[in-house]
């Protein structure tokens, strides 16, 4: 299937309004990827397919998540991150995608995890920061993603545990891990930097 | 050996000024234990020694982690959140604790778990909310303990969370888990009340 007919049935799956977020993605995506040495083509692949079963109803989503046994835990946590393991899932089945790096960028788009790819970081961030996204602490996370795709990572998953406090809600625990993690490969690289590379 | 002796024994690990930290957790323990139809005896136990390495040198500390194979993921997180592990096991080889209830209770006063025990859970909040405890949203923290346990705690695994992101420092993922767990104990007991019992 070419990317032309992709399109096609991705714009099928949303709303208008989502599917001029997808766009922003893609094109925030692709521009990460030049700007921190990722692959664009893959970047727009991933950022294109990334909320494929977003719009999808509830039911929908929970009834794949436990016939396919995609991920039990899933269920316990906010349906915010169902779509994520869902259109991974989706987009090999009706699609055929079967690149493990663009699946996996997909299924991790909203929670992050530990050891996240590049491709991961830069579908993950592109979702955080396209054109138009507006909530408060967004234009720190762009300015941040001038030029580090961690820092600008950990400021946005940041930005989404006060949010889940300050809601009273169930934080994602891969995306501390995810976190955590950040601040570790951003250590190591400043210790490196600091022992002159 | 009796608890005069062991009060002594404990007074010996620190300097003053965490001995009446110390002091403070015992008396708010027993009090959050006769409120929330908790065991005294074992609060007062468990509170009295919750600290009981908190001053010992960090290369003293990590030996024990090491040497006793205590939890090695401790490592790589918070030094704050060592003293806990290592108190549980030195009560036991230097006191002969063997009380699994009070050791966790000690072993997890920091960092929480899930499936916190109400032991656990009197611990850990009367080590938040001891009278000299003085940080932003202790007040609220201790207004929620005059009748739910379980929101202080949530309250105070917040203030902790809100800190380390504030600092850039790591979350240790099993606050996340005992906060989450917790939301879901409060929304199955409101469950049960809105159910009539």
């Amino acid at each position: 299937m070419n990317l032309e007919s992709l399109r096609e049935a991705t714009r099928k799956q949303m709303p208008d309004k989502r599917w001029k977020h997808t766009l922003g993605v893609v094109e925030t995506a692709i521009k990460l990827a030049k700007r921190f040495d990722g692959d664009p083509v893959k970047s727009e692949l991933a950022a294109l397919l990334h909320d494929y079963s977003k719009a999808w109803a509830i039911d929908r989503m929970e009834a794949i998540i436990r016939e396919q046994r995609l991920s039990m835990d899933l269920l316990v946590y906010d349906k915010e991150l169902w779509h994520a393991h869902v259109g991974a899932w989706a987009v090999q089945d009706e699609h055929g995608i079967t690149d493990e790096e663009v699946l996996d960028a997909i299924r991790y788009h909203t929670s992050g995890r530990e050891n996240m790819t590049k491709l991961d970081k830069i579908v993950c961030l592109a979702d955080y920061i396209e054109p138009g996204r507006d909530y408060p602490g967004v234009s720190k996370i762009r300015e941040l993603a001038k030029h580090s795709v961690e820092e600008a990572l950990i400021a946005a998953f940041d930005s989404t545990i006060e949010v889940l406090i300050e809601r009273g809600k169930r934080i994602f625990p891969l995306t501390v891990l995810a976190r955590n993690d950040l601040i570790g490969q951003l250590k190591q690289s400043n210790n490196k930097i600091a022992n002159g590379g």
